[in-house]
C-alpha cells in the first residue's frame, strides 16, 4: 500500500489554517485574553469544586447544571441554551447547521478571521460583507446583501473583533427583523460594551446570540462558551454536536465562575477604564490612527506597524499584527488591554519607538 | 420572519442521536467507565497541577507537553500524535478526513454505535460489515468488502465494543497490508487486552491507532484521547480540527495521569482478574449466554434480558441494554467490570433473579 493511494476528503488539503500563532511573552496582549488569572476567591472555589469531580464518569449533570444556571440568568428555557468548547465551537456548529453545498453565509470583513474558515469547513459559500472605511456596518446594505444572496446565515460580531466598534441593539434588531435567514450575533466581547442583544431571541426566532467565558471571565484555557437561541434552532444546532463534547472539569469550573460572576465586575470596569485611558493617550501620538473600541482591545494603524510589532516582540511584548493580505487591516496592530502597569509599559514602548523612528 | 423559513443543512434533521441516556445509579456499570475515581496519589498531583493552570490563557504548551510525552512513549515523532476530546472526537475527525459525498466507510456491526453516526455526519456512505454469530471478524471477507466497495476508510474496534472479543495483531496486520485505504483501529479498551497494534503505524502509512484516557485511565470526564498515525495522515486529520479544541484543564490533568500511568497497572490487572472471575461465574447460570471478553465489560444474552435490565434498574444497578433494533444484539446486556464488591452484588442480583423467574 502506497500512502499516495489514500483518498482524503475533497478540498480538505486546501482548508486554510487559523493564523494565530501562540508563544509566551512577558507582556502578552496579542490574543484578547485577560492578563489576570481568576480572582482569588473564585479560584479557591473552583479548586474546591474540581476536588469533587468524578474524573472517571462521563459528563452529565455538570452540563445541565451550567445550562440551568445560564437559562435562569437570562430567563429563558433550558432548551434554549447551547454549550460548546468556547463560543468558537458553537459558531462552527451554527455554520454547519445552516451550511452545506449551495448555502451562503454573509459575514463582515474585517472581523473574526475564523468565519471564512468555518464557512469552508461547513462547505458553504462565503459572502464577505465589507465594512466601511471606519469599520462600520452599513445596516441597509448588509440587509440587502443578505437578501440578494439568499443567504441561509448572516453573522455579526458585536462588538467587532478586531476593529473594536459596535452596532447598537436597535441596529441589530433592524437586521433581525428584516432578514429571514438565521442571524448569529457573536458577543464574545459584549461584557466590555454592556449592551447585549439577547432579548432579541424572544422576539425573533432566527436570532442566535453566542457568548463566551474566554474574555471577560478570564477562562480562555477552559474552552467554555454558550449561546441563547430559539428552542427549535437550539435543537437543530445540538444535532451538529457529538455526545460528550464538553468535559467535566471545564463545566464544573464554569459553573462556579458563573455563580460568582459579580467578582469579575470590578475587572471589567477596570478594563473599560484602562481602554479609555489608553485610547486618549494613543490618540496624542502623531500619525497613529486609533480606532474607537467597546472591547478589551484597541486597534491602531501606523505605516510602520510591522516594524513596531517586531520591536515590541524584541522587548518581549506580544501584540497582534495582521498579515498584509488581511483585507482592510493593512498596517494595523491589535493590542489587548492588560492591567495598568502593563498598559503603561506598552504605551511607553510604542510612543518612544514612534517618536524616535 | 417565520421560523419555518429557516433553511437548515440538508439531512441534519434526520441525524440519528446517540442512544446512551445517562443517569446515576448506586452501581453504575452501564458505560464502561472505571467505577473508581483517580488513584489518590495521582489525584493529589493532578490537583496540584491544576492549581497552576493559567485559566485566562488559551491552551498552548499544555497541548505540546502531552503530545511530546505520548510520542516519546511510543517512540514516534510528535507530528504523528493527534489529540482530541476523547478518542470519540478523533474518530469523528478521521471519518471527516476520509469522508464526503461518495466516499465509503466500512465498519463492523455490532460495534461502537457511533460509527454509523460519524459516517452520516461526514456525509459518507456507511458500509456495515456483519460480524459472524460469535461476533468474530472474518478477516478475508472484511478485506474483500473493503476492496469491493472501494472504501476510503475501514474501521476495526479492537477489542470490540460491545462484544468484548479481539482480533490478534497479526490479523490486523493482514488487513493493513491487504487494503489500500485508511485503516482506523479503535483501541479504546486495549489496555485490558494487552496487545496494541500501534507498531503497525511505522510499517503501514494507512494505519491510524486511536486510544483514550476514558477507560483504563479513568478519565472519561476529562475527554482526552489520542491517536498515532503517519505524519502526513496526522496533518490531514489535524486540518479537520478547529483551533483550541482542547482545554488546558483536561490537558494538564492527562499530562500528569500519563506520567503516572504505572499507578493504573494494579487496577487494570484487577479489572482483568475480575472479568475472568465474573465470566466463570456467569457461565454457570443456565440459559445465559456469556461472550468472551478482552475488555472491562462482559456481554451476556438471555431471552429475558429486558426484564432483567428493568429489575437491575429497580435495585439501582445500571447496565447497558441494547434496543431490539440494534443489529445482532437482541436480548443482550453489557455489564462493565467494577470493583469486587460491585461485581459480587451484580452477580448475585442477576443469578437470584434468573433462578426465580
Amino acid at each position: 500500500m502506497d500512502k499516495k493511494s489514500l483518498r482524503f476528503r475533497k478540498g480538505l488539503d486546501e482548508m486554510p489554517s487559523y493564523d494565530g500563532v501562540e508563544r509566551d511573552y512577558r507582556i502578552k496582549v496579542n490574543a484578547n485574553e485577560s492578563t489576570m488569572n481568576l480572582p482569588p476567591l473564585v479560584e479557591e472555589r473552583v479548586m474546591n469544586r474540581l476536588y469533587f469531580v468524578a474524573f472517571n464518569r462521563y459528563p452529565n449533570e455538570e452540563y445541565y447544571s451550567l445550562v440551568e444556571q445560564i437559562a435562569g440568568n437570562f430567563s429563558v428555557r433550558d432548551e434554549q441554551i447551547i454549550l460548546g468548547n468556547g463560543s468558537s465551537e458553537i459558531i462552527e456548529k451554527v455554520f454547519h447547521t445552516f451550511g452545506g453545498e449551495g448555502n451562503k453565509v454573509v459575514f463582515p470583513v474585517p472581523s473574526f478571521s475564523m468565519y471564512k474558515i468555518y464557512a469552508k469547513a461547513a462547505e458553504s459559500q462565503a459572502v464577505p460583507f465589507e465594512l466601511d472605511k471606519k469599520f462600520d456596518v452599513d445596516v441597509e446594505k448588509f440587509i440587502r446583501t443578505v437578501k440578494e444572496s439568499q443567504a441561509t446565515l448572516a453573522v455579526i460580531c458585536n462588538p467587532n473583533n478586531p476593529t473594536g466598534n459596535a452596532l447598537t441593539v436597535d441596529a441589530l434588531e433592524k437586521i433581525a427583523s428584516s432578514i429571514d435567514c438565521a442571524f448569529l450575533i457573536d458577543e464574545a466581547y459584549v461584557e466590555f460594551y454592556g449592551h447585549s442583544a439577547f432579548k432579541l431571541v424572544a422576539k425573533y426566532p432566527n436570532v442566535i446570540v453566542a457568548r463566551t467565558f474566554s474574555k471577560a471571565y478570564g477562562m480562555a484555557g477552559a474552552r467554555v462558551g454558550y449561546a441563547i437561541a430559539n428552542a427549535d434552532v437550539a435543537r437543530m444546532v445540538g444535532k451538529s454536536f457529538m455526545p460528550y463534547h464538553m468535559n467535566t472539569l471545564s463545566l464544573a469550573a464554569a459553573d462556579i465562575v458563573y455563580q460568582m460572576r459579580d467578582e469579575f465586575t470590578p475587572r471589567i470596569q477596570m478594563t473599560v477604564a484602562e481602554r479609555k485611558r489608553m485610547i486618549e493617550r494613543l490618540k496624542k501620538i502623531p500619525a497613529l490612527e486609533v480606532f474607537p473600541s467597546q472591547t478589551n482591545f484597541i486597534l491602531i494603524r501606523h505605516e510602520k506597524a510591522e516594524a513596531l510589532k517586531n520591536y515590541l516582540e524584541s522587548v518581549d511584548i506580544g501584540v497582534r499584527y495582521f498579515s498584509p493580505t488581511a483585507q482592510g487591516l493593512k498596517n494595523c496592530l491589535r493590542i489587548s488591554i492588560g492591567v495598568r502597569t502593563e498598559n503603561d509599559e506598552v504605551f511607553k514602548v510604542i510612543s518612544d519607538w514612534l517618536n524616535q523612528s
